[in-house]
């Protein structure tokens, strides 16, 4: 039985600035919400006691701090989702620090003003895969809590973490430090003719603009993914999630 | 001035079959529709009258069957578009056919079982990028003349040519030929460390249960995008249009 103010609450985190006061997030669904209980606190758990009675071992997550049974119909009402999915689950959102250490030690990406839920849930996934562990966003980026983010992750929010900072004063310190910023340009130069290093900053930026001149202006390698055959006209660009998991499969495969 | 009946043609065309009567589909927006014009019969463009003013060469297409101007309620009315795009038309389907010589010439795709339209739309648009000319679609994969598989595509349907057909049967007939096959798996072997053929046929699976098993039986070169780093535990799986983009970049890389 769900209380009809708690449903309110669940579905006020379908805005921003509720997420923001309450610093709580909403998941939906089985594979999301069981990755997402390794690693954040599940402040309330939503779930159709069939659900409930086939994991018995969710009840033992030291990160679960209340658990609601409810039928079908309560879930129906409680949920974002056309379809909802058994399972949904108010989480905490973490507050972790970035050092800009972490882009000398390993590689890191940056987005630019990427405004589509989608593309920024399934760059995350594209991380998650390739194994970058930090991704840096302008403020200007939609918020990784929106739900149709979290839900395009799949799961790899719960592995991957956001930063949210400013994109200028990052680049400006890591590149004092010799530390290699890769961007795409439409201008750039053939990705596999250039030299990939294993640490760094790569960016990628805003679904119908590109990179911002002021961050693009700061970039030092500034890389093209070529069409085939080389030059032929084609459509004018790749989509930035797209574009993301070519360039990272190939700094990985420099890597192996 | 657009007919009541004419913006419920044109609204009828949201379903498949409708578009299989009418051998029909609808495009929006200004990219798409005049990339359309290039390769496509138009028989009805409606646009408002500032965007005619601004693209009087439009009017010279040899394939522009019929113009009407209307104002911006109008095309609200008549547009599937949450935010309508100045101008969208319908145009008649193509009824191309496939020879299997081309998977001998050429490296073309199949899709087995793709449900998502965003996912074929986006995979036609690498296609376009990694001058990937035809795309051979299961009959259980999505309608291509989708609204919104053509609005996904940003255009690239206007360059791609995509044939449905038995994926079965044409496996069968190419593998007598000696043509390779190519597929993802899980358990598949390491992309960067197997021998790609500039032509041949490339096969993705459905989102959820990949490749089906009458068809992964068939498939003679049974590929993996490795993870990094490899063998670490990540999400299940790649979205399979990020795989697809990451797969055709490879194979083309090998052949420049």
């Amino acid at each position: 039985m769900i209380s009809k103010n708690k449903i309110k609450y669940i579905q006020s985190l379908a805005l921003k600035k509720k997420r923001k006061e309450e610093n709580a997030f909403l998941a939906e669904g089985p594979k999301i919400v069981t990755d997402l209980l390794e690693n954040f606190v599940c402040r309330t758990l939503v779930a159709t006691e069939e659900w409930l009675k086939r994991h018995p071992h969710i009840q033992l997550s030291p990160k679960l701090l209340e658990i609601i049974p409810v039928n079908h119909d309560e879930l129906s009402r409680a949920s974002l989702l056309k379809t909802p999915q058994e399972v949904l689950a108010v989480f905490s959102t973490s507050s972790s620090t970035f050092d800009n250490k972490l882009i000398e030690q390993s590689l890191c990406l940056a987005l630019d003003g990427i405004q589509d839920p989608g593309n920024l849930g399934t760059i995350l996934r594209i991380a998650d895969w390739f194994g970058i562990e930090h991704v840096l966003c302008s403020a200007d980026t939609v918020d990784v809590y929106n739900p149709k983010v979290v839900q395009a992750t799949m799961g790899a929010i719960a592995r991957v973490q956001v930063h949210y900072c400013d994109l200028h004063k990052v680049i400006k310190d890591i590149q004092s430090k010799g530390i290699p910023t890769y961007g795409t340009f439409l201008n750039g130069k053939n990705i596999y003719e250039q030299s990939l290093s294993s640490n760094g900053l790569i960016v990628m930026g805003n679904e119908g603009n590109g990179i911002s001149p002021v961050i693009g202006n700061l970039i030092d390698q500034r890389l093209l993914i070529p069409n085939y055959p080389s030059g032929r006209k084609t459509g004018d660009s790749l989509n930035v999630a797209i574009a993301t998991a070519v360039i990272c499969a190939e700094f990985r495969r420099r890597a192996m």
